[in-house]
């Protein structure tokens, strides 16, 4: 209990990468986030919550940082020295939930929302700390799930006023990517080491294009900022495979299906790849969701190490101007897959998996972009300003009042004059004030300032215009009895309330 | 991308004193955190959400523990050897916020929910992360924003069906507990850490009583375990300046500042802190706020170090019985005070700020056992089981039209036999079964099928009851263009929907 009062003072300072949000995109996200949990309830998941903190060895090494050093993840040791960490997502923690917990009915299904955390380098669109929202069946090796995760992606999009057009849900599966790498290996050398690095140029194919991937595989490619990223090396008949399967088709799904056939070969794992993707495209084709809305996609790899069977993503392909002035498409916001693996770390039982994650913020900024969610800093719209110490107890009635009728109402508790108040009023964004001296409580009246009509009719404006707002003056008295009407008579000018 | 499928096992395990919150915690708090959201909002608080991490200067040192040698925090060293740490409280992090954004209006009025960390030592009923739902004004000195906030307790509280008299709000002033200690000081030797424990000793007189609180300040005290806890060695006439001061009569708020004006005498600080309480007090009357919602209460101290002025905290008054089987008060669930200097660590400026903190956690428990607050699973009402692989095209449309019609409904996506979806549907809590086979599928029919209706006629129960569950049974068909009003009808029965 004693003060720092003498201290040195300490910087005021964040920690790089991290960001604190602000009122009305707090707001806007929370209610983005609700109707995205109606979608996910409608489907039957429900929510569970589990720590920030988890030990590090639980969850697991599958970023595809995980080769760093620190392995992409805030981790130190507790105080019995034991390695622990911040959540780098919702699937490993869920997975070792499960694990804890062998009594769940399966398919267990539910949703979670929250922080995870990553030691990435930060830039001015890359942040520490962003928020997912996940939903899962564990307990399931039918494809139907999977089928279910593209739809709820669908669902959820279109629920949030994307419509079909302006986004797709890309499908893959890793034992197809399994598939090609086993018949790349056919061709000559390409061992683990290869073949991961085989993944991450495919995965490149978005920034670089089909070109740019084959110099990859090959002697090595140069970037226009004179960069060199050395090749691997690979035969051209292997570099070829690659880039047919790269290449093929993705208009129609059942038609991607058969050129992915041809292309495993007889690959076991590749074949199948394709028998799962083809009862992933029946069960899509029977509940309606045509080829427009989700495609089978042979470049999506996804970067998490822990996926085994079908991955997804959905896509929004409306253009937008990044910060270099290109246009190019908003990319991903959604993301998943199966994960059949996990769970048996713990347990040493299959428990087959999948679900999906939506990166909330990167949709938030969609949203925001494409206009379909409202962005509102949430201010009271009134401020009852306190004019004369003396008649406190009258402010605190009015406001008591006006928030009874339902209308958010802040009553100035600072400690300046009328004119800093009334231009707090304006700067935080307030639509009314109320002003009330002892002349009005001798008449039994208080005053109503119109501050946005104020804002309009101190700047030049059309005669049309001024005539308008010559009829609904910017401040009035009415009678204490009246005060909520005229207040809401005013917000209802500008559809508050 | 590797799996890890031949490493030895994974012990499943969770971090000592975190927990996993499941689906009817989870609906509960956040339904809970939404109605206070609206109190907050309705005086005029908006949102913000500072980061999880902040660098642990920043934080400061404040926390009760604060002389532990790890601080009572989670801390470690970052990337570049800075020491951060989870956030212990949501006030520190605001005034971080503050002195980063020097323009922003004042009064800054904001609210913030979410877990903080404390590396405290777990019990069965105390955890190292837990909610916390904090309202603060920032940049007024003024007393009414402290009455207000004690206003925003009280109407916080009755929000969530509590009523006036299973609640109080008590209200002291660090000053004039300084006052006090001035006094004692007076009285002969009382240097500031002796008054460090005087306080903490008078802070224990809701655990030890007035007489425990005596033989603390003087001689020490054994207890019932045998215990010994050394004492102060005070003087009689300090001991007895401490228990009159701990004695004063609450029952009326004018009255109790009498009673610590003429306590105090003429400590400077003790003076100013009655003058502070007595403010509060008017506020509070002229809102209507009586003596038995907010008492000023002497025996209020608070443990965070930051609080230089008015102290509160929201207490629920009604009896439970505790794990002992002891009846005791539900005791705090919201707390709070004024920290007029936590700014000034940054700016060097004076910028004064008050506000108060729900326990979210403890609060959705008094809630809970007060039974005001509906816990629910959540659960989808209806599984739509798949009793013919071969059907499942069927099974998905019939799960669309129940979702379209604002249904929750799951589709099975396991791979198990109808038996063991039968016994899912119930362990997961489903009300609705829609089963369909090749025979319904001919007729155009579905079979629903009430399972709860099921689990009531397979008890044995009483003719009249039976009669009455005879009207309606647990299994029956309807053609498949009613198959949306009959599912509406049967969750009608247990007023879901």
């Amino acid at each position: 209990m004693a003060h720092e009062q003498n201290s040195p003072r300490t910087l005021p300072r964040r920690l790089k990468g991290f960001r604190d949000i602000t009122a009305a995109e707090v707001l806007a996200r929370d209610a983005m986030i609700a109707r995205i949990r109606e979608v996910y309830a409608r489907y039957g998941f429900t929510p569970l919550e589990t720590p920030a903190l988890e030990y590090v060895d639980v969850l697991g090494k599958f970023l595809p940082d995980a080769d760093r050093p620190d392995g992409g993840i805030f981790a130190f040791r507790d105080e019995d020295e034991a390695w622990v960490a911040l959540r780098y997502d919702l699937t490993a923690p869920l997975s070792r939930f499960v694990a804890m917990n062998p009594d769940l009915p399966t398919p267990y299904r539910r949703y979670q929302v929250g922080p995870v955390y990553r030691q990435e380098k930060p830039g001015p669109d890359r942040f520490r700390a962003f928020y997912q929202f996940d939903f899962d069946s564990v307990g399931t090796a039918s494809m139907l799930a999977d089928a279910e995760c593209c739809m709820v992606m669908c669902d959820t999009l279109e629920a949030l006023g994307i419509s079909a057009g302006d986004y797709v849900v890309r499908v893959n599966d890793r034992k197809v990517l399994n598939g090609v790498l086993e018949r790349l290996a056919g061709e000559g050398s390409a061992d683990a080491p290869v073949s991961l690095k085989v993944l991450r140029s495919m995965d490149k194919l978005d920034r670089v294009g089909l070109e740019g991937v084959r110099q990859l595989l090959g002697p090595g490619r140069r970037d226009e900022s004179g960069d060199f990223t050395p090749g691997l090396a690979l035969k051209p008949s292997q570099i070829d495979l690659v880039i047919d399967y790269l290449s093929i088709a993705t208009g129609c799904r059942s038609a991607a299906c058969g050129d992915l056939e041809a292309l495993v070969g007889d690959s076991e794992i590749g074949r199948e790849g394709v028998r799962e993707l083809r009862e992933i495209d029946a069960a899509l084709t029977a509940a309606g969701y045509n080829d427009q809305r989700v495609i089978i996609d042979p470049t999506v790899v996804r970067g998490l190490a822990y996926y085994t069977g079908p991955v997804f993503e959905g896509v929004l392909t409306f253009p937008i101007v990044d910060e270099q002035g290109v246009a190019r498409q908003f990319g991903s916001v959604f993301g998943g897959g199966r994960y059949d693996d996990l769970i048996e770390r713990f347990t040493g039982r299959k428990t087959p998996a999948t679900g999906a994650s939506i990166g909330v913020d990167r949709l938030l900024a969609a949203l925001v972009t494409l206009g379909k969610i409202d962005v509102d800093a949430g201010t009271a719209p009134v401020l009852v300003t306190r004019l004369d110490q003396g008649l406190t107890a009258e402010y605190q009635r009015l406001a008591a009042e006006l928030r009874s009728a339902g209308i958010n109402t802040e009553l100035y508790v600072g400690t300046q004059g009328i004119g800093k108040q009334f231009k707090y009023a304006s700067a935080s964004g307030k639509t009314v004030a109320i002003v009330v001296g002892s002349d009005e409580i001798k008449k039994g009246e208080v005053s109503i300032k119109d501050l946005r009509l104020g804002r309009e009719l101190s700047k030049d404006i059309g005669a049309d215009r001024k005539r308008w707002l010559g009829d609904q003056p910017a401040q009035f008295s009415v009678p204490c009895a009246d005060l909520v009407g005229a207040v809401k008579k005013v917000l209802a000018r500008y559809s508050i309330g």
